[in-house]
């Protein structure tokens, strides 16, 4: 029982090991994927076989001619028109819905009022979006992964609970039973249900669907508040309780004016959406935000930050404004600027991360497993 | 051959398994250990035995009897009479060398000028410290299990590589293998040698031999520059290009005082040596590492920050000032003070923290290897 249990992680991982070589280098024939893998012919062979039936893996119709000598070859890249990701935010005041191919691209979006704030309430209207997206799904005969949930507070993913999510009132919730429960209420086909925070999951949407798998990536989330999802070594940091990222309450002014948390001259006071009422005011955060970007990279050495966020897109000319600070403090002291780029899903990022939170973990079976939904 | 070698690091992945749940819990028996590790009673007897041939581990002289029923069991710990590990920092004026034991206990230190910065003199500073080194440990019959080198610098420990340390005036420096070459020229016996920068030794120093294995740990050096080593995930994390930790360089006031880099308001501008020199200036002082302390609790949520450095020693009022203005911080915001306590090995931080990395090394056995020296 055990060495069978074994075996099977032991062919997940194999699984998870060619699927991550394909995602990260388009056309790659079973060969070379024997060769970068280290796995056998035979053993990428069979693996391939299955993922192409479970509509992983695509393949070219015909095989095509190697540039070396030898027999000719088929391609292999992901599946992007079979099986989709559902990702789900639920911010203060709405409810996103996003549909994404494997490779991120948003094929359907909805987004509503948040009805109310109470859990089950929220619950009843996530399944109820759900529900009518899987009917849609089944239609067009494509196949869901998995569904990815994603909201503004402090979660444990592997537990599934909402510790404390204060802006919608909710503490140490397990969310993700209530929500499994909905879902079987509702007819909901069985699948894989992940959770996490918001600004986290936005960072691992940019890490896996923004096109550079960068790591360590930093996304800076610009809103009412402002904070951070980090990844680094492959996976999502969140710190010893959970408050890794907490950037808006880093000091860029000592003895500087009343932040809301109490304390002076947080980031937040100059750089969240309250500061940003006036065209002085969006100068002004710009230039904060190049120093709390400055800050990040002192401290991170990330390869990339990404900025996005409500406030970016109400103030279109904020990330360039702070870049500009940024490169600047780097030029004096001559080094190299980090690279800052704008967020790739705009409003919808923390929902498109929602969905590739699924993917993440699924190509990581080694990560804390997800719970599974089943109707039995 | 490649099965051999597979089998090989299978074997080394389960001794540095049971090593490990050695230290973190004395007086495991076999059996205990069996449990935890989920390998076999007569795969565990097999490996312990040679941990104890080989003398990292020791074993009680007489069985005793356990709580439960049954068979009484023999205590394991680390052996920590017989093995040992010297750690050398070359700092910017001095040579410091230190051997200890497997549980970070020092044995000998050593501490002499920095004759001539020059690599090659250096090397050969520290190969005719570490020549005599041996002579005494072979006189006492101690076996050494590998040398670490740490120094103030940018540093490639997987390729053995000086990248850039300034104070020195060393850049783009093969280091490991000019050590290598010194050592075999003086006849040293063949040994591991490791090299990192040193704050980020110190970091490890801490994180291995501090008592607590607290993950994640943040080792904040206060010197002329302040720097920090960083473990996360037990493993150190030095950012994409090397320059995570570079905390002295993060901005804590904007537009404040011009800094050497060139910058305002850089956190070393208020809590640099230079800025220490009056009673006022470590009560200042402390005030900002305060704020830093806030800050780096606030990006990372680490389990431990340490605080060392030498001005930590010549002005010992620095920490609790910085502690109490820190925890004013976290009181003020209603949130829970980080842990944050003094290093526990004072002007040796550095050099006890290269030793730890011999250590660290060896209980990881799928870190990137560190070179092995041999006379052949």
């Amino acid at each position: 029982m055990k060495a069978t249990g074994d075996l099977q992680l032991l062919k997940r991982i194999n699984r998870s090991v060619l699927l991550r070589l394909i995602r990260s280098q388009p056309d790659l024939s079973r060969a070379r994927l024997a060769a970068l893998s280290g796995l056998t012919k035979s053993t990428v062979s069979a693996l391939v076989r299955e993922l192409l039936d479970e509509h992983w893996l695509s393949e070219a119709a015909a095989p095509v001619a190697t540039q070396a000598m030898g027999r000719p070859s088929t391609p292999l890249n992901m599946d992007t028109s079979k099986r989709v990701l559902i990702g789900i935010e639920i911010a203060v005041d709405c409810v996103r819905l996003v549909c994404v191919a494997l490779d991120g691209a948003i094929l359907t979006q909805t987004e509503e009022p948040l009805r109310d704030p109470c859990p089950a309430s929220a619950c009843q209207q996530v399944g109820a979006l759900v529900r009518l997206l899987c009917q849609q799904l089944d239609e067009k005969k494509l196949l869901l992964s998995g569904v990815g949930v994603c909201l503004p507070g402090a979660v444990d993913g592997a537990l599934g609970l909402v510790r404390l999510a204060p802006n919608l009132g909710w503490r140490d919730l397990p969310f993700m039973a209530m929500l499994e429960a909905e879902f079987a209420k509702l007819g909901i086909p069985a699948a894989h249900i992940h959770l996490q925070n918001d600004a986290d999951a936005a960072a691992l949407g940019e890490y896996e669907f923004g096109g550079s798998g960068d790591d360590s990536l930093i996304f800076v989330n610009c809103d009412v508040g402002v904070g951070a999802g980090i990844v680094l070594n492959d996976r999502l940091f969140t710190g010893f309780l959970g408050t890794a990222g907490e950037i808006g309450h880093s000091i860029l002014q000592v003895e500087g004016p009343l932040c809301s948390c109490g304390r002076k001259g947080c980031a937040e006071v100059f750089i969240g959406a309250r500061a940003l009422g006036t065209a002085q005011g969006v100068a002004q955060s710009g230039r904060y935000l190049g120093v709390l970007l400055q800050n990040l990279d002192a401290m991170f050495n990330p390869h990339v930050i990404v900025v996005g966020g409500r406030s970016c897109i109400e103030h279109p000319c904020l990330i360039e404004a702070a870049r500009t600070h940024q490169h600047a403090y780097a030029q004096v002291a001559g080094l190299q600027s980090p690279q800052v780029r704008a967020a790739r899903f705009g409003v919808q990022a923390a929902a498109v991360g929602a969905a590739a939170l699924v993917l993440h973990q699924f190509l990581r079976p080694l990560l804390k497993e997800a719970k599974h939904v089943s109707r039995n």
